[in-house]
This record gives C-alpha cells, sequence and structure tokens, in this order.
C-alpha cells in the first residue's frame, strides 16, 4: 500500500513549488529528485504565481521567512488553492518568535492546507491560534511517547478534523492523520536530530507523495514519512568509522534515492489507530 | 587544447563574482573552488560594484531572482561591461514565468554577455525575446538529440552569431559555439539530472574558463563543458553499492578537483562542426 | 583545558542564533549539530529579537549581507547586548567593499562583540575603521607565518585590548587573544582553503564554545580552533583516491560530530604568548 504511494511518485515525477528556507534549500532540492520528483524554489511575490501554475503542489516552509518571501507565500498559496493543487505547510519555528506564530496562524486562516507538517510544539502553536482549528484541545505533551501517545493520537485527529487537512507530526514516533484515522509510526533514527533539515526535507517528499497520488492522501503522507524514517535507517546501517552528521545526510538522501517498493513495504513500522 | 584551458584556470586561479541562485549556491562555490578558482557571492544592489570591480568575472544565475537582486544584477553588469571582465548569463527558468523571460531577454538587451548557458528551451526563450537576438530561427526540436542535432547546431550557431557571444546548450549533448565553429560533447551521464545544481555549476565553472583563456573563449567554454561530463562520467564510476544522488554530487565536485589535463583531453568526447 | 570546553559544549547543548550568508549556512548549521549545539537562522529584521532571546548566543556574519538583513544584524545585536549574550562578528569581506567595511566598522562601533573572528585583512580593515578600535597599530603583514609572527601577536593582543572582545586571527597560523595572552596555533591543513566556508564553520562553532564556557573565553575560543583544525587534520586522514573538496568537507564536520575531549587536548597544537 505504502509502497505504491512511492511508485506514483516515480511514474508521475511530481514538479513541487518550494518556497523554503535557505538553510536547507540545497537537501530539500535533492530529496525531491532522489523520491523521482523535481523541485523549483521561488520566492519573489512577482515570480510565485506563475511558478506555482505549472507545479502540481506548493510546499510554503517559513525556516527564514522574510518581509517579501511571506508576501510570496500568500500569493502563492491562493494561486495553488485557485487551482487546486497540493498545499503543504510547515511551520517551522512557529510559538518561537510573534512573527512566526502569526505568520504561521494567518496562513493557516487565510489558505486551504492539503497538509501541515511539523513537531508536536509548533503543531500545538496551530492548535491554538488558528481561527480555524479553534476548539482543539491542545492540552497535550510536548513530545509524542509511549506514554503520551493516547492523548497525542487524540489531539492529532482533533486537530486533523478542524483543520479540514491531513496533519503529520513528526519526532521520536510520528503521527499522520486525516482526522479519521491516525497512522502511528516508528521508523527513523534518534541521530537523524542531529542533521539539520530532515524536517524541512521531509515536507518536501511528503508534498510530491500527495500530489502524486491525490485519491488516498493520508496513506500518501504516511508513506512519505515512512520512506525518510526507514532512509534513516537505512543510511545509519551504512555509517562506518569515523563518519558523522555530515555524511550521515548524504547517505540518507541517497537511501531514498534507491528506495523501491518492496524495500518500503518491509520496512514500514506502523500501526493504525 | 582544452586540457590547457584547465591548466590555466588552475594557474591565474580567477575570482568569481556570482549573483546566484541560493539553492545551489554552496556546490558553485565548491566547484569554483576545486577548478583551481575562488567563489565571492554578493547580490545587494550597493555592495555588488565594488565586489565585481575586484573579479575576473561574473556569473549571473537567475534561479531565485528577486526585485533587490534584478537590480544587483543590472549594477554588477554594468559594471563589469565597463571593466571588459568576463561576463556569464544563466537564464534560469526563462520560458516558465514572465518575470524570468523578462529579466533574462532585458540583462540581454542591455549587456554585453561573454557567454550564455541554459538548457535548449531557456536558450529558445532568450532567441524568440530579444532584441539583440531578432531573426534567430527558434523552430528548434526542444531537446538535442542525433535526430535534431542538425537543426541545433544551425540554431546555436545562428543565435551566438546574433547575440555576439560564446553559446553553450547543454542536455543529452552539449553544443558549444561561437558563431563560427560548433563543438558537440558528448561527455556526462543521465544521473547527473538527478541531482541539483549541475547547470549552475557549470555556469560558474565556464565562467572561471573564459577568466583564464580570454583569447580562446570557445574553446575556454567547451573545455568547461566537457571537465563537468567527464567528472559526471569520473564521479560515477566511483559509485558503491547503496550510494545516491547526494553522494554523487559530492564526487563529481571531487572528480573536478583532481581533474587535470590528460585526464580531460583523454576523457573529452567532442567533434566539431 | 581545551577539552573541557568541549566537554562544555556537549553537556550544555547551546542554540545559537545565526545571521549569516546563504553560501555557507547549511554547513554552519551542521558544524553546531555536530559539536552539541543547535542552530536557528533569522534574518527579519521583524524577527531576529524573538530568536535571539530564546538563544545563548548570537553569531553575525556579513558574507551575503543586504540592506535588510543589516537591520536585522543591528536589532539582533542590540537585543543580545541588552541581555548580556555572547555575540560574534565575522567581518567576510571587510575591506573588500565599502559596503562590507563599513557595516562592519558600525558594528563594532554600535555593539559590544564578544568575540570576532576574521583572516588578518578582514582584522586590519577593522582596526583601521573602527572608532572602538582607533589608535591601533595596523601595520601588520597581510599573513600571519613564522615570520611576521612576533608582530601579528603584538597586534592581535593590542586589538583585542581595545576592542575589549577575544579576537581570533585564522590563517596558515590561527593567533586568539583576549589582550592578555595569545594562544599561537598550528593545527589545520592548507586544503581546508580550498572549502567554501571552514571560516563561516569555526565562527558558529566559537559563538557555541563562547556560550557553554562563560568563565574561560580566550580558551574558549582556542578550543574551538583548535577543534576546527584539528577536524581538519583528521579528515584529511581519512580521505581516499578520487575524494576531492567537497568530500573533505564533509570528513570535516564528520570529525567534529566524533570529536571528544581526550582526541582534542592530544591533538591541539599550541602555545601561549
Amino acid at each position: 500500500m505504502l509502497g505504491d504511494c512511492l511508485e506514483n511518485v516515480r511514474k508521475n515525477g511530481p514538479l513541487v513549488h518550494n518556497i523554503t528556507n535557505y538553510v536547507t534549500v540545497n537537501d530539500v532540492a535533492n530529496v525531491l529528485l532522489a523520491c523521482g520528483g523535481s523541485p523549483i524554489m521561488s520566492d519573489e511575490p512577482d515570480d510565485v504565481e506563475d511558478i506555482t501554475t505549472i507545479c502540481g503542489g506548493l510546499n510554503i516552509n517559513i525556516g527564514t521567512l522574510n518581509k517579501s518571501s511571506i508576501e510570496g507565500m500568500f500569493r502563492a498559496g491562493r494561486k495553488a488553492n485557485e487551482l487546486g493543487h497540493t498545499l503543504l505547510l510547515d511551520p517551522v519555528g512557529a510559538g518561537a518568535s510573534k512573527l512566526r506564530t502569526d505568520t504561521a496562524v494567518r496562513l493557516m486562516d487565510e489558505l486551504k492546507f492539503t497538509c501541515i507538517r511539523g513537531n508536536i510544539s509548533e503543531i500545538k502553536t496551530l492548535a491554538l491560534g488558528s481561527g480555524t482549528t479553534k476548539g482543539v484541545d491542545a492540552d497535550v505533551a510536548d513530545a509524542v511517547t509511549e506514554e503520551t501517545l493516547d492523548s497525542a493520537v487524540r489531539f492529532v485527529k482533533d486537530f486533523a478534523r478542524k483543520a479540514d487537512a491531513v496533519v503529520a507530526i513528526t519526532g521520536a514516533i510520528d503521527l499522520v492523520s486525516d482526522g479519521d484515522k491516525c497512522f502511528v509510526i516508528r521508523n527513523g533514527r534518534p541521530e537523524m536530530g542531529r542533521i539539520t533539515g530532515t524536517g524541512c526535507q521531509l515536507s518536501a517528499l511528503t508534498t510530491a507523495f500527495l500530489v502524486a497520488n491525490p485519491d488516498n492522501r493520508v496513506e500518501a503522507a504516511a508513506a512519505a514519512v515512512c520512506t525518510m524514517g526507514l532512509a534513516g535507517e537505512i543510511g545509519w546501517s551504512r555509517m562506518q568509522e569515523g563518519d558523522g552528521n555530515s555524511t550521515y545526510r548524504n547517505r540518507i538522501i541517497d537511501a531514498i534515492y534507491n528506495m523501491d517498493k518492496e524495500t518500503l513495504d518491509k520496512g514500514a513500522k506502523y500501526e493504525i489507530r
């Protein structure tokens, strides 16, 4: 099932428009190419509408937002909505500054997202702040662990339903829900947190998976999350004496490049709640 | 011959000013260092004139253009022209958005480029749009293959003559012409298309080769194109089980770092038409 | 001693705010993660004060400065000063353009830096230009070698005293002084100059070391410089036939990831003058 989602990405070759931060943008581009998609980056307000028009999906990441790129996010997002394109939000640092929180909340309020992907703290910030998700009980712990799992699953389902979007909360355990079912995913390695940008890469990957699997959105997002986590495991297994986080970064992207349906179906570790 | 062009880069150590996109800029910097040059990046309009003055060449890449960097491109370009410096245009995405097409065409009309490097679709967009290249017959296929080669060679020669520049069209087969002769180059690997930024890297490399070989421009550009393609072949030959596009990126830059005159002269695959 | 400084970084896990250039920013982020710290990047003036407030230190690098990020540097810097945070300046390209020189000098005049790190030519530019360092005798050679060492040591001590900061001048021989003592460091490899961004990485690393060792500033900065240089030596020892500067970049960051107290204490090559 999840393997089919990957295969559809390879067949469909989705073109993904990214308005993303300049820290991890190169890895984001390479991860899209690794999974079989293609990247375009553009954040200039006068450029983004044309660019998003020729793409299948738009990945908005607020990691190094500025006044100009924020305008670009809204203009591109509205055009993507108008065209019925896949639209994903990665609210990097929501909760860490007023500008980030306000921007993420305004994006949620003015645009219709297909998917939102962040860590639990960013998603809680959105749940508390956004008009479209008011009434979500965000009284949940700041880490998803076996102990906090039940309440986190309730939270992600509730938030996904109110936001009318697929929501992916990633961390030690990853949750992906469309409000109805919730994938609880246990792929990945803790060492992935020692590489910059695995979250940004996953957001781009998820956008590509959603574009290529329009009729199975929650499965598509779950497949992207499992692909990234499994690539983290495979990449780690290829590490040699003396290797560190820079080589690990390369090995993870390499593992996505080499991932196939069978490997993903065999390696994906998830349950549905 | 081409090997001498590389050797001149190593001896001359050209300093290249890059106004380039933030996606592939790190690889652009490392590829310049790999070939024996040095990179400086600056796109702030109030900074670019001083910076380009101390450099030997300027590489303008519109991959993530914005209003401020566009102004920077014109100010730097005018200064480079004034000083007689090598000036290269990489019209990334010309044809994909109005802003990119208009900017590339305006750059062509207002500045005198030493070299223009892009894929066939970008170059066709310029040929159709620019006043300085009006009258170029751009009725050529969107890919350079053995079947379309004759018409593509006619097109690149015609465009180079009208633009009064060396033109490099890169793809499965690469063409480099000054309007008189045309190098038809068959180096490279299709897997290079699965890495972000090999085109951007080539533009920077070409700028360095042109700076170091002012009297042999078409040979210098052809040498840069062969160096990149051959590095793609050498890099691929060093790939191991499990390696993917991220590692391939490193191996290509590594191969440029280790390229010498003899390797290039032996490995360059080209004919002159 | 220096190994303890590294150990404190691993224990303390400092969060470092970086206003840095887009060329080397990904490596800067990975090097901070490699040493045990965490990176945040933000240059939007309306965002930087909130972001720097939650961090332990701020690393200002003017490598691709623009009008907006310059405003961000001042707003973030003033907030960092107000909060008593570690504040580091990397005056990339000071002396190469009027805007860079003026910006670096103004930053020096309006902010109180904990540390300034650059090459000898950048630091000389600051010494000549800044009101807070007027009277520093900058009549010193443009490279720190065994021959020019005595005058360079006098210069760095004098500049550090006038600037009331730890000053790190890096090159073939590295000098780190607080105005009183001066560490003369002989770690590193010349091939590090063939990689983009080892200086930027070192500035970020130094910021993390200073945050984690507030009571031993000159030792902390010296420890960061030794860590980077030693990582360059270890990374080089792991290079294989065919490897070049792109792989070397990865191996250096990997070596920082794997560096421990014992390795650093054993490998650090310095004398105190």
